[in-house]
């Protein structure tokens, strides 16, 4: 099968991109000295994730405990749910657990850290759990200066739980877009997540992994000293966003959606198109960087950027293609009914959703079916 | 089952309200003399379009021709595929229609018709074509005045295919909210859509089906002479952008993500939630309406809005529940760890389909889950 026998809309995976943005991530975090942890939350796909660990990745990261079922049935063990427990998916995790499957879960509250060890002694399962540190205000963790982190960390040690180390995101790395910028908040993410894990053992506890990472920061960081192991998701397709904080270029961008024009409406200067924004996504993530991609931007069906077409507008099944600046009044002429075309999406991880498969396109022109799964 | 056995996040169907919706809509185009056919898009399942159909519908319309396809196989045969057809889809239709589907396709330019026509001549199908007239602006269609409506009217006939009427969406009665400019707007889809109907029969040519609609429209319109049929989807579930534009209640909202609090940022005001955006979709639908309800509004497990508070930030997996106006610093005491709470979405459509299933609740409290299929 080639690109050519696709219908349309088709999330398409340029494997060569693809291939060369896994090399790139894993070249540089040798060169750091850390082992890598890819999140698979961004595919969900065995044929990627298999790719990544061929390239040298150590395990895995997942944001669902479906992502861990699924992954570990493919046979990947070291396995971290890095999203806080709650005392309901403890069965799941535990279930995990029994059938040999190494997952790391994680929380950041004595709450969640006695409500899993007042599970786990009941079910004769010491978990090991990572405490999540907050570097950056973004989200979820514990500010490493709070004595919280100690606290926690005692709850799960005396409870009969093993601490496997702290794990941060810098998620607020995705707002900047200077190299100056990105190099602070790397530095800013492993100094926090390193002076948790020293708190920590200087408090007579065990905290052998610091886990940090995202995209941004791990293409970024000048040293990561103290640091164990990197995660990262969106940097195995890029996109539009990271393409405006600055970590790639749009040549880079291995996902891309497949869509067919449908129509025109002349006196706009817009082209109609067959996908729309279950074919995109609703993120709309370049909204408020400094360069407004619309629903994504418009390439050759071979991946060529063709410059200032944006699907500038979305609904279900329909996208809207017109150029910025200035109406093209010669779009039917310039992409008649039929003409096919490659969309460049603002966020990998909410485009790949949308989809059950990747067509992922060989430099040779094959075509292979990659399916993925999402749900709970 | 019952709801406090499901797993979160999950999308959960109120059946009650559901059914409300059905009623309330039927009812409405039952007193103004029209047929109703239901756009599936919304739901894309089997258990809510036979609820619409028992309830009394007239076929259904769809977005993709896998909801065509999984629907047919259901049972289903009249069905109005409602976007622009183009050459390379066409295998696919005349595959549905040798099985005995009764598919009405549709063209708004005169190359679009002539390909039908070229293609079902060639293989020996008389499609069912309706045109798709523009009424508003929105995206596609042809103006009613424009010669070009008699032009591809011609195109098809001549080409030996059956002209079955015209189809018009007034899409922009989404940027309305005040019940005069509804009205207003539903009159202009109707008058748009027999005036063109009126104009082809002029012309010598057949149109029987006059096909409008849009939950806004329909639910406004004041009379509806000379239209035979209506076309509306999101009125089965309701959402926020409804209730912004003025359609519903909260209320009425059958569809709602269930979630549970997996942690706390006390001195920000935050409890963390385990539905992010891929459990409510990127959709931020109310956020250029009158009110901005960020990624949904708070509900009590049981379904009972709990006034000013917000998903007001979402991550792949965590969202973040803060009171609108000033901060709740009391957040952890209100909510704390294991709570469940239900979301109410801005787009119905675009949050179930970030789901592989329904989890429908009946007034008694039982639970049943409905899939619900994606892709194309």
């Amino acid at each position: 099968m080639d690109i050519e026998a696709l219908n349309t809309p088709a999330a398409v995976v340029d494997i060569a991109r693809m291939n060369r943005n896994i090399q790139q991530m894993q070249n540089r975090l040798n060169a750091l000295g850390v082992r890598f942890r890819p999140h698979v939350k961004t595919t969900k796909c065995e044929q990627i994730v298999r790719a990544q660990i061929a390239g040298g990745a150590q395990g895995i990261t997942v944001s669902t405990l479906k992502e861990a079922e699924q992954f570990f049935a493919k046979g990947i063990t070291d396995i971290v749910y890095a999203v806080g427990m709650v005392p309901t998916k403890l069965n799941q995790a535990l279930a995990l657990r029994r059938q040999g499957c190494d997952l790391k879960i994680v929380a950041d509250s004595v709450q969640s850290a006695e409500g899993i060890a007042t599970f786990g002694r009941k079910h004769e399962q010491a978990f090991e759990v990572w405490i999540e540190v907050d570097v950056d205000g973004h989200r979820s963790g514990i500010n490493p200066e709070d004595d919280l982190l100690i606290t926690v960390g005692r709850a799960l040690t005396e409870g009969g739980m093993k601490l496997g180390g702290v794990l941060a995101h810098a998620g607020s790395s995705y707002e900047y877009s200077k190299h100056e910028e990105l190099v602070r908040i790397a530095e800013q993410e492993r100094a926090g997540a390193v002076q948790a894990a020293e708190r920590l053992r200087a408090a007579g506890l065990s905290c052998p992994v610091v886990s940090i990472g995202s995209t941004p920061t791990a293409l970024s960081a000048e040293h990561l000293e103290g640091v164990t192991e990197v995660r990262a998701g969106v940097y195995v397709m890029f996109d539009l966003v990271m393409h405006n904080v600055g970590v790639c270029e749009t040549s880079d961008i291995a996902l891309s959606v497949l869509t067919t024009v449908i129509g025109h409406q002349e006196d706009k200067g817009w082209a109609i198109v067959d996908a729309g924004w279950m074919a995109m996504s609703r993120d709309r993530g370049t909204q408020r960087q400094e360069h407004d991609f619309g629903y994504g931007l418009v390439c050759t069906q071979d991946g060529k950027a063709i410059g200032d077409y944006l699907m500038s507008s979305a609904n279900q099944e329909h996208g809207i293609i017109s150029r910025t600046g200035s109406p093209d009044w010669n779009i039917a002429s310039r992409f008649p009914i039929g003409t096919r075309l490659r969309i460049l999406p603002n966020h990998a991880c909410a485009t790949g959703a949308q989809h059950p498969e990747y067509q992922a396109v060989s430099e040779d022109g094959a075509v292979e079916t990659w399916p993925r799964f999402y749900g709970w």
